[in-house]
């Protein structure tokens, strides 16, 4: 039996074996970078990859941990980054011709902590065209010829490619979920202002998130345990102690986890197989699942979204719109037409509706339930890489920015992975990782 | 010699006199309500007074104090309260037709925080329509046929006609430091978010700011201490520790202050009259005061505080637009048309710049300047009852959350108080008021 390369291993595996001088960070990134060699022509995960760079931040990584000095809980283990996460050692270049050749001076909050974690940073992941929806090159690993989700597509993609253990993206509508939903791995949007935004492309104050894929939940609560902070930068975070996600995973829910399947306003745009599929996994929970009716208020939040990114990014991308939007893509430029025309009034309206959605679920969540079970996508990638998908089952939790996590727990006849979406309380990330864990145990039961 | 009456005392000298058992809060309220009994009809500072109530709260303070139980510094000191500001025991009617009776069932959070330090809410007071222009009935405690200025008309008339020691206002654009200089006693708005605005009319949350009263510098210490606080339903206040306003009112300052006299492009409103004491004012202060030129970014102040006031005030006034816009006075109906066509690029671009207008004033303070010196209005209170007067010179202060205190320090020929503006770094709020008694002693030696 031929041994599994590192690059396949979990990254709480590989971070142990490293911790217990059973693997160096230079046998891991070497691994990675073999996987990176043998899949990526065909998948296309990356935008930036300095092969020398990787390996002399794992060879320091090695090197410090020879010497005895103390190390953190990522250590050695590399990381891909959405190219929208500034980094001062790499370009990022935010998918964008515009912003071509874009070299920061500074690491975003994020990448700070992750290196202080004793995280290597591998390299940029493809995103679309500024986070929005113009595809880059990136394809589906399990099948080349459909898309792999977005806009966190690189990020996704090279994690269920085995070409790195963990990757960072984001979310302003459905770029984490519905991409680890496509690609068939585990994807984490935690709560609006647990993770720093400072140094990443802003679309929208309100609606951006940092989106965190992993191969399984250890990884997401590893990574997730690093990446929380609070930082002076993004006036969403606030200082905070240390969330330890690894110990609540672990616990054992003191009582089973009761689940409100939420079909949501979209639930028709689910294939017929998806459809066949959630009612077996309603029927596998039994008693443990009771559909829940969204109320009135939650039904506006796809037009409140609507109107807050596009007014937002019309805010964001003035600089750009007026300096050279006929090299944007026409979707983005159609978005940032709309979102000029949005009144502040109308903006801020919004705005001021959205504790009303929130107040819908705190109060399901205060009596009854302990999570949101609802799909991640309307069905498998689809076929073509013109189009990313469909966000639309993603845009109300973005909206209330509420830690939303996708598991890899169907599979349409064609082979292609389906996500379930398990939805928590705002501020109640750990406790979403742990019902999730149950969930699937359930399932597999 | 006859007995100053109780009513004429500054609120440090009653609550000392309340403290040490040499006054009542009964003789106190009850001497306010004569001098209002006297002085109203003529001023018109009151919008609700309810006598016995006043009375009963000055009697359950004297019989807290002889319970022997704790009080507070505010101990049995009347306030006056800007009709804006919430009441659970009085009604709060915002100076429109549209709120008539309305009777809300908390108090604003600077009300509770101030019934806590011990004081009596004596009444409410005039403001203008919605604290926007449409001025109340108030007149000019110095001259009746002249504005008291606005929007906080009655809180600055009542404190000047000793009607009431200390009272509350507000200000987004000049409702405080201006009426403190037209009626010739001190105004002070503290720097943003020093004061929670949680149970105010919300005009705009990036400009509303709470604005103290008072006859002394020594008073608005006093108030400012009790009314600075964090509170959960502002975002824009944070929890810290109490501002010794006393203590550091009480200092020598370390170092002779050095004042930055900034012009402003409005300079040119200035009547020949206040043009000439400002030339004097500067002799007096000789190499303590220097001319300071405004940067470019600052000069882009007055246009940014259009768009956000006006957008920021369409969005909170959604309401009463759609339901009685026919009730409106014609100036707050055409802001609020104007407010409403305002695109939210353009408004949160107008947010963004303001951190940039800010810097230049935090360069100044760091460089070389202790405050900045300025007028607080062109002149005395304009003569007629149709205007409040002109705001112009306290618009860059307001969009920048500096804190601003408004010193009755110059007279005009014909008797009416002029006010001198002095402006300090953003949270160094205390020290502004030391400067600013510094300045009074220099201009009186």
């Amino acid at each position: 039996m031929a041994a599994e390369p590192a690059a396949a291993l979990t990254a709480t595996e590989a971070a142990r074996r490293i911790r217990e001088g059973l693997l160096t960070s230079e046998e891991l990134v070497q691994s990675c970078l073999e996987q990176i060699g043998r899949a990526e022509p065909q998948v296309k995960a990356w935008t930036f990859l300095d092969e020398a760079h990787a390996l002399a931040q794992a060879r320091a990584a090695d090197e410090r941990k020879r010497s005895g000095a103390e190390i953190g809980p990522l250590h050695g283990v590399p990381v891909g980054l959405k190219d929208i996460i500034d980094t001062a050692d790499m370009p990022t270049e935010n998918g964008t011709a515009l912003h071509k050749g874009r070299a920061p001076r500074n690491d975003a909050a994020v990448v700070a902590q992750l290196r202080a974690a004793g995280a290597v940073m591998l390299g940029k992941t493809v995103t679309t065209e500024c986070a929005y929806f113009h595809p880059g090159k990136t394809r589906n690993p399990w099948n080349p010829a459909h898309t792999p989700g977005g806009s966190s597509s690189g990020s996704a993609a090279a994690v269920a490619a085995n070409m790195v253990p963990l990757a960072l993206g984001s979310q302003t509508n459905g770029s984490t979920i519905r991409p680890a939903a496509f690609c068939g791995i585990y994807g984490f949007k935690p709560t609006h202002g647990l993770v720093p935004r400072t140094g990443m492309l802003q679309l929208s104050r309100t609606l951006d998130h940092v989106g965190l894929f992993a191969r399984s939940l250890d990884d997401l609560a590893l990574l997730a345990e690093s990446a929380a902070g609070w930082h002076d930068g993004d006036p969403d975070t606030r200082p905070r102690a240390r969330i330890p996600f690894r110990e609540v995973l672990a616990e054992e829910p003191p009582v089973a986890p009761m689940l409100a399947l939420i079909r949501t306003p979209h639930w028709d745009k689910l294939d017929d197989e998806a459809k066949e599929a959630w009612s077996e996994l309603a029927d596998g929970l039994g008693e443990r699942v009771e559909e829940v009716e969204l109320g009135p208020s939650a039904a506006r939040a796809w037009d409140l979204h609507a109107t807050i990114m596009s007014a937002e990014m019309a805010a964001n991308f003035d600089r750009e719109w007026r300096a050279g939007r006929e090299r944007m893509s026409a979707p983005l430029r159609e978005l940032l037409e709309r979102g000029r025309e949005v009144r502040a009034a109308d903006h801020l309206l919004a705005l001021r509706a959205i504790p009303a959605v929130v107040e819908n679920f705190d109060f399901l969540f205060r009596d009854r339930y302990d999570a949101i079970l609802t799909p991640a996508a309307p069905g498998p990638a689809p076929k073509g890489l013109k189009s990313t998908g469909d966000p639309a089952f993603c845009t109300l939790w973005t909206l209330c920015g509420m830690p939303a996590v996708s598991l890899p727990l169907m599979r349409s006849s064609s082979g292609l992975p389906m996500g379930v979406q398990v939805v928590g309380r705002r501020g109640f990330d750990a406790r979403l990782l742990r019902t999730a864990r149950w969930l699937e145990a359930k399932l597999s039961a």
